[in-house]
């Protein structure tokens, strides 16, 4: 048969990400494309940085998105500030925190790794003690919110600890982004990125980066040109400067920029205190449901990613079939385990426009009916 | 004033890209995001990889998209082919070839330049002197269409030579793919990628690449990892292969993979063949009046690229005012000149969509209107 347009189903997103695209991105997405260095398109660009410091809690100059998804986000940080000569702390307690030691190993650079239990967050003490046999550590890297495992990290005592001992951070907030607190200023962050398609509810592919002055100091600074040239940023820095002419450095994704513009218009119109209380609340919600189902959270509460819920796939119960069962009957998808959780875990994710009251309902009355069968 | 939604205007885009995006392109891209390991999802990736296949005539099994612009396509053809230990040829006669020598550069790879001059195809005499005087070249690459000059080369002549002295062809087809003839198996190419935003008229973001069975094996048998993680075809190859299950690699940017799919098809639907006749009888008709109006081209008539036509800006003609005028005016977007030729010339993209004929008349009578301010 030849192929015909592809008209893809109408799914519930409730996993791990790509979660549910609001409407109003959408269309915005399908908006006419225009020129990369159009006037319109580079007024549009300010807007994006503005609202990304806003969403950030950032002063940073150098706030502005990767054009490609949030892999290659954290590839922009590490290729940027790290060369071989430096030593690269990392914390892993999941597949992103292992994925952070590939990006340093792949530079050349000295890793030293902090390990932790997976499904709970760093220990702090454990980063302390690395940090007090590591004096020549440059930097400290890990993962805010642990995608894989729903684990949250507190972010703002690992670079308080981080500071101690003259490191600069470089953190994972993907997943936490516009999902719970994250404020890169006060907690003194010198990289962070995220991604398009968790809770800003964007189409996936792009990636928010954010740069302190310390770390554009180093970028400015390095003695060896970055080995990537797509993710140089002193290159594309130029093009997202707003200081007086645009350089071209390569074709920027317009028309996901616009969804990325009208998601995070989104959240600032919510507000961000808001945009997190709605996350805790529905996560309130679920949590609640899940376990009158008999369902175990992986992490321990007070360590728990309101948007990522990680649950135990109980004895018995044949992960795949239930999952399948959830998109044939219901359209709704729910996460596999990843990483040391793939096929004993489930990740439910209520993330950016997929956490709402609807989606909580839906999800645990067919989770009710998939685990009867 | 507070930030409001964006509403671009609706352009005429005639620039070196991104070129006007087909209507169904952009209904397809804002179709109801779906999982990137969604089932239905996983089968219109193999359709694309199908019709990819087509698109550049090849019957490679290592054709996909990457999963940014074809800034990274061109970053992925290198990282994952050449070693710091390799020396690579690269023909430069415009921007893009210099590009190609920043990317061995950044490998640590020896580079040997073969330059031409900007405006004319590569040379495939000073190709083959090149090759006879470096004995321990392993890779020839060039640009088969000059974006920057609107030269087109003679990829299948070039690719000759390099067989001969058995080195392994990096071909960017960024803006030659669709437009003019291309056939990668046919001319022996061995890595090649393209863009979305050119004459496949897709929204910009997604780069199309193929490598031949000779290409993939020397990526398999790397001894050393590729320095960037996130272009990884040995791990990219794995979500993108179709054989067993999908490994997740990073998350795919889904509702632009849909508008790729809708690109492709129209092509496919249209006929290479078509498609290709089409450019060149929309440019044979653009040239006759560029010429009327007293525009010389940069390029000699037989090196030609039918889908961007670069011309010398008459004296006493301000360039950034004409374009300003086509745009003001006109909603009209031509394109700047690059590197050796900015401020000195334009370049008009007749680029698929774009490449009718309401775009023909409207271009060359906004710019006699505009040349007679």
């Amino acid at each position: 048969m030849p192929i015909q347009s592809f008209i893809p189903p109408q799914r519930t997103l409730m996993g791990p990400g790509p979660s549910d695209v609001s409407p109003r991105v959408l269309s915005a997405l399908a908006r006419p494309t225009v020129g990369h260095l159009d006037p319109t398109f580079i007024g549009m660009m300010d807007e994006v940085k503005l609202l990304l410091q806003y969403a950030f809690q950032t002063k940073n100059t150098y706030t502005m998105a990767i054009s490609a998804p949030g892999s290659a986000g954290m590839e922009a940080c590490f290729v940027n500030l790290i060369t071989p000569n430096d030593t690269v702390v990392v914390c892993r307690n999941g597949v992103f925190g292992a994925r952070m030691i590939e990006n340093v190993q792949r530079i050349g650079a000295k890793v030293v790794v902090v390990d932790g239990t997976w499904g709970r967050a760093v220990d702090p003490q454990a980063l302390e003690d690395t940090l007090k046999q590591t004096p020549q550590a440059k930097f400290v890297a890990f993962v805010h919110a642990e995608t894989s495992t729903g684990a949250l990290s507190d972010a703002k005592v690992l670079c308080e600890i981080a500071r101690q001992y003259n490191c600069l951070t470089i953190v994972d907030a993907v997943t936490s982004l516009g999902g719970v607190e994250l404020k890169v200023d006060d907690w003194g962050i010198d990289a962070v990125y995220s991604g398009s398609q968790k809770c800003l509810s964007c189409v996936p592919g792009i990636s928010p980066v954010s740069f302190s002055e310390q770390a554009a100091a180093v970028i400015k600074n390095r003695a060896t040109p970055v080995q990537s040239w797509f993710l140089d940023q002193s290159l594309v820095m130029e093009y997202w400067s707003g200081q007086g002419k645009r350089s071209y450095h390569h074709t920027a994704p317009v028309n996901s920029l616009y969804a990325l513009h009208e998601s995070l218009l989104i959240l600032q119109n919510e507000g961000l205190e808001n945009s997190w209380a709605r996350h805790k609340n529905q996560h309130d919600k679920l949590a609640t449901g899940l376990q009158a189902l008999g369902l175990d959270f992986i992490v321990p509460e007070n360590e728990r990613l309101p948007q990522l819920n990680a649950v135990y796939i109980p004895k018995g119960i044949d992960d795949v079939q239930v999952r399948q069962f959830l998109l044939n009957e219901y359209n709704l998808e729910i996460g596999a385990g990843l990483g040391q959780f793939a096929g004993n875990a489930w990740r439910i994710g209520l993330m950016g426009y997929a956490a709402r009251n609807e989606n909580v309902l839906l999800c645990l009355a067919a989770l009710k009916e998939a685990l009867a069968q």
